[in-house]
């Protein structure tokens, strides 16, 4: 029998497919030493007594209690790191004084290592704590504190996707905010993936550069060009902002004459590995174009409710063959939990299909076929988030990485309303989705290591 | 000097109007024995060094930690309690099988005593935990499983209105599940409110009986005229379901030839102690006999996403007159806590200002002016609340019960984003609504007592 480094014991959900849900009950999870999945053994399998016997007096065997399940790590494809530190404020206020009054001098603040130093420990910290064992995050200008994000996730053990942001353009960005000039926001750029790409070949979980033009309006033409170039070269990651508003959409068009999607891909930055957030505003052939390109949607159900004047109509999209994850986008959305964006997507969903006004007539309110369930949303959390980055990472299978949650439902300070023992099992996972708070996440585990524990 | 139950020192946060916050900054608060807060004394006051001088060193002096905060206790003006044990599931399927499948199978189980208390004790434990010190509830069509749950509220410190359904039509109902006929349940609303007018006299914080139609579709008109007079004889609280959703909306009007309001106004079910939940398809008409009759409505923004097929005009409603609490509307909503419900409360009334639908353009995508604030939001979940309930609480304000949360934003497991001890409360604020969680709320209080703590 093969020497496993850990095993757990154990029900477990993950996805089948958007709509489904796989429920693996009492099943035995081997994790290699690379933190990867060997082999998950089901009950009525010959080797699950045989693996029983000889594993379960080791000390790193892990029985869940009863209540307990596992869940797969969530993915969280879009958080701007340093706005943390505002999380929940503002929200009231209009975009441009939000980014001016608000954001922009925040995010200068990070020039200072130390003040860098606090806010990305804590926000790194309370994701791990939400479940999110993989994150894809905006840092801020500075080539020295985006990197520091990139040794805080890799010492934390988060599987942490940075980007250095730039925005160059001085017609567009206040002087005390943005690159100094286009030449040096590319050189740092590619400062910052060679240091990241270093820091990877000692990080077990996987550190990621990220090509990261905050988004068209505030990068030059030069800019835009250079960074997809950086993209080709390393084929690193690429993220940015895409027809999240009426006004971005629009100012897209003006100044190119073409949606978002066409323009960003002119410049070489849609690839396979490439995440833009919101795309409330993509028509079907920018949808056709991100299928074609492998470019993946992050979905920020609560930020949209702010900042993006819509619903994403994301059935539509998926019909259409679109990759899509869930992103919180801190600060714009408030909440570090994806259980809460789960819920907003849910809910945004349900929104778009019967509208909103009730001065119109149900048959005029809404956009027919336009929901999707909790299966779906906790699909995009997890194994559409996976799929997205082009890892294995986000379903509970055999290849994939041992990046898990583990849920307590009857914890006593946060126990979640199941009163008959026997409750289907589709139940309880609805009511996990629904009704979980971060104290029900006793331990979250990335790359077969322990991060988290409560 | 006068002799004080209990003095708090610390800063709170109340309502001042819907729109304002006061920020009653490092004050002491002084409880009268009856549970009511006598005095509030500003630090430049000279009572307050007199007051810290003759009282701080004793026991029933309570200064809070360096993050704490009192925020109003929570008023919650629709739960329905006996299907806190299916919150969560089944939102994903259709309003008549979710009533028939799930619902009234659920409800009907409440005949059964032991299974009441132990689903009742836990709702009531929960909402206390959540910060809810007054729920308006919707228990059963059982007498006395319905009184049960007025006594677990008076036991458990929670000021708790109660109704025994009502839902006596055998066309509309199932067999069972329903009053045995329409005589039988007038008899037994009316000893239900007698037996709850007894109980609270021994009850410190209240406990009131709530004349209970389910909605007008599941009563006969006898039952509905009948429950307007035991409502206008013993003077008590009404409760129901209006113009909920379009169906319920369309069903009322084929009835009646006439909006839910008036048929409700003409069964004599429109009262100042009236409160119906959701509401969304009020016309003007119907608005103006709300605020005419004091009647108000229950707000249920997480609920509504799923059930009432549209987003409730709260700013248009609040323009004209009407008062407006929140409610959780458990089990329809799947939360137990109004934090959840402020945020979607916000959340929903930005989707309906927006609008909804990428396809359209913005100027015809939503309704202008609907958004509301989080401060608007706050001020329904506790000053509105108070004035829909015709009750001194909500706030905290001399004259007004001691019902408070002590919120702790400095909690290590749980510690909101605030890095910087200078800053400005009225962001610290912001950051509570926005991101507390249930551990964050370190004590309830309920008319001078502790009702929870942790
Ligand atoms: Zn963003
Ligand atoms: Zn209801």
């Amino acid at each position: 029998m093969k020497n496993y480094k850990q095993i757990f014991r154990g029900t477990a959900f993950t996805s089948k497919s958007p709509k489904e849900i796989q429920i693996l009950k009492d099943h035995l999870f081997c994790i290699q030493a690379d933190g990867s999945i060997e082999k998950i053994v089901a009950p009525d399998e010959p080797d699950y007594q045989l693996l029983l016997d000889a594993y379960q007096d080791k000390n790193y065997f892990h029985s869940l209690k009863e209540g307990q399940y596992l869940l797969p790590g969530f993915i969280d494809l879009h958080v701007h790191a340093p706005q943390w530190a505002q999380s929940g404020t503002a929200l009231d206020i209009p975009l441009y004084d939000w980014l001016n009054t608000y954001t922009f001098p925040l995010e200068s603040k990070f020039a200072d290592l130390d003040f860098a130093k606090a806010i990305y420990e804590d926000v790194v910290s309370t994701l791990l704590a939400n479940g999110t064992t993989t994150a894809l995050y905006f840092a801020t200008v500075h080539k020295e504190a985006s990197l520091l994000l990139a040794e805080i996730c890799a010492h934390k053990g988060q599987r942490g996707l940075v980007g250095k942001v730039v925005m160059d353009d001085p017609q567009q960005n206040p002087d005390f905010y943005r690159d100094a000039d286009t030449p040096t926001a590319l050189a740092d750029t590619e400062e910052f993936i060679l240091a990241v790409k270093e820091l990877a070949k000692t990080t077990k979980q996987g550190v990621y550069p990220v090509v990261t033009p905050r988004f068209i309006p505030s990068c030059t033409d030069e800019a835009l060009k250079g960074l997809g170039q950086l993209a080709a070269k390393y084929d690193t990651y690429v993220q940015s902002h895409c027809s999240e508003s009426d006004w971005a959409h629009g100012y897209v068009k003006d100044r190119f004459n073409k949606n978002d999607a066409f323009a960003l891909h002119d410049f070489g930055l849609l690839r396979d590995k490439s995440v833009m957030a919101h795309c409330n505003f993509l028509d079907d052939p920018d949808a056709e174009l991100f299928a074609e390109t492998g470019t993946a949607v992050a979905h920020c159900p609560i930020s949209n409710a702010y900042f993006a004047n819509s619903v994403i109509p994301i059935a539509h999209f998926h019909a259409k063959g679109v990759e899509i994850g869930l992103g919180s986008d801190i600060s714009g959305g408030f909440s570090p939990s994806l259980f809460d964006n789960i819920r907003q997507a849910v809910i945004s969903s349900r929104m778009l299909e019967d509208g909103v006004n009730t001065s119109l007539p149900a048959q005029e309110r809404g956009v027919p076929g336009s929901r999707i369930t909790v299966h779906e949303a906790f699909y995009l959390a997890t194994a559409g988030g996976g799929e997205s980055l082009s890892l294995p990472i986000g379903r509970i299978e055999e290849k994939f990485a041992w990046d898990v949650q583990i849920i307590d439902t009857k914890l006593p300070s946060a126990k979640l309303p199941i009163f008959d023992d026997k409750e289907a099992l589709e139940d309880v996972f609805q009511k996990i989705l629904y009704l979980v708070r971060p104290e029900n996440i006793r331990e979250v585990w990335v790359q077969g290591e322990q991060v988290h524990s409560r």
